[in-house]
């Protein structure tokens, strides 16, 4: 009987941090200056990069950016966990805003922030 | 017939950006600062909010915070196909490490960063 | 005979990339990662502490947060080099533009976000 | 008589926060949020852009990154008022640990990161 990952990992996660009556520091606001932190760790990794080299890393290097992704999802849960919010949904309802918002025959090509189209 | 949540976003995801030609775009360089940007937007929410306000927000507000984590979630899932990282595999990778770095009977209740531990 | 502080840092930054050869990964797109590193190692110091205890560190964290905040100002100025933008200047204008857009009497003792308010 | 400009800087934007009674909401971890949330709207301006392109602004986004960039020097300067931080000492002490660590005859020309030489 297959499971959720998400909710697996979210179900983990929770009894982890139970375990160390880590709760008590695991608000929304600190969860997400976690999260934050991690993106900032991750985005390390890639500063000096050219877009070529960011596609092409070598093992140890690709290791160490999976565990700061694995650092980013797992803070990522523990907030939506925190506040209520189903992060799948949430992902689905996103989508299709973009839908609407990029119609692939307008935005072909171009990557141009949204409100940069009038 | 269930399918895992992060294998179907993925999928759209991906389908998203090819509809669009915007793989040229997602280079991981690229894509780990998008994500960045979204971990700041979620943060800004928080900012000025205590723990305690962080923990009980608004409808509207927690509609905006759930989309800010949605774009996380996004970017994370498109960074990880880029670079062929499974990230619930990492996810529990990392979490197995955490679980010998923070023995519950030695941290519990006590939130410093590893290595303030000596 | 005084020089702006600014100034001067500057000076001495734009020597030091010289010196390398490090100009060359130093694109406005690269600092602007390497900036928002340093921003998450700054956060990542303050994310399991309390607002009180925040303001309250002890001399080996401090002079760790200090440096954290040198490499935010080091690449804010080597940003501003690259890119022919005057810092002082626009943090003149900018704070000319919050004095417009959060008049005291409207806004004392309250810490929303301007686009909150109606 | 000259003054220093971020003398000057911090003298206003400490009034400004006094005119509002917004000191109450300038703690340590909320300014490192806040800073952060501003670093992440500067890497959005760069996030799809090649390394070229973003040396080579137009004058409309070139305008909006020096604000950004204000925001983050604002915030930057706020939180060393708090924390009793001499910035540019600071800086001044960062760069020579740089030069210790990274000799130019050794690094000439190579970005990786400092723990990646042996």
């Amino acid at each position: 009987m297959s499971r959720d990952s998400l909710d697996d990992l979210n179900a983990k996660l929770l009894a982890f941090a139970r375990e160390r009556d880590w709760e008590q520091f695991h608000s929304p606001k600190n969860l997400s200056m976690a999260l934050a932190g991690e993106a900032g760790e991750l985005i390390e990794h890639f500063q000096w990069l050219s877009e070529e080299a960011s596609a092409d890393l070598g093992a140890e290097k690709k290791g160490q950016v999976a565990l700061e992704m694995a650092d980013i999802l797992i803070y990522l849960i523990r907030l939506s966990e925190r506040l209520g919010i189903d992060l799948v949904d949430a992902a689905y309802r996103k989508m299709a805003m973009n839908q609407a918002r990029y119609p692939s025959e307008r935005v072909r090509g171009d990557a141009r922030r949204a409100e940069e189209y009038d």
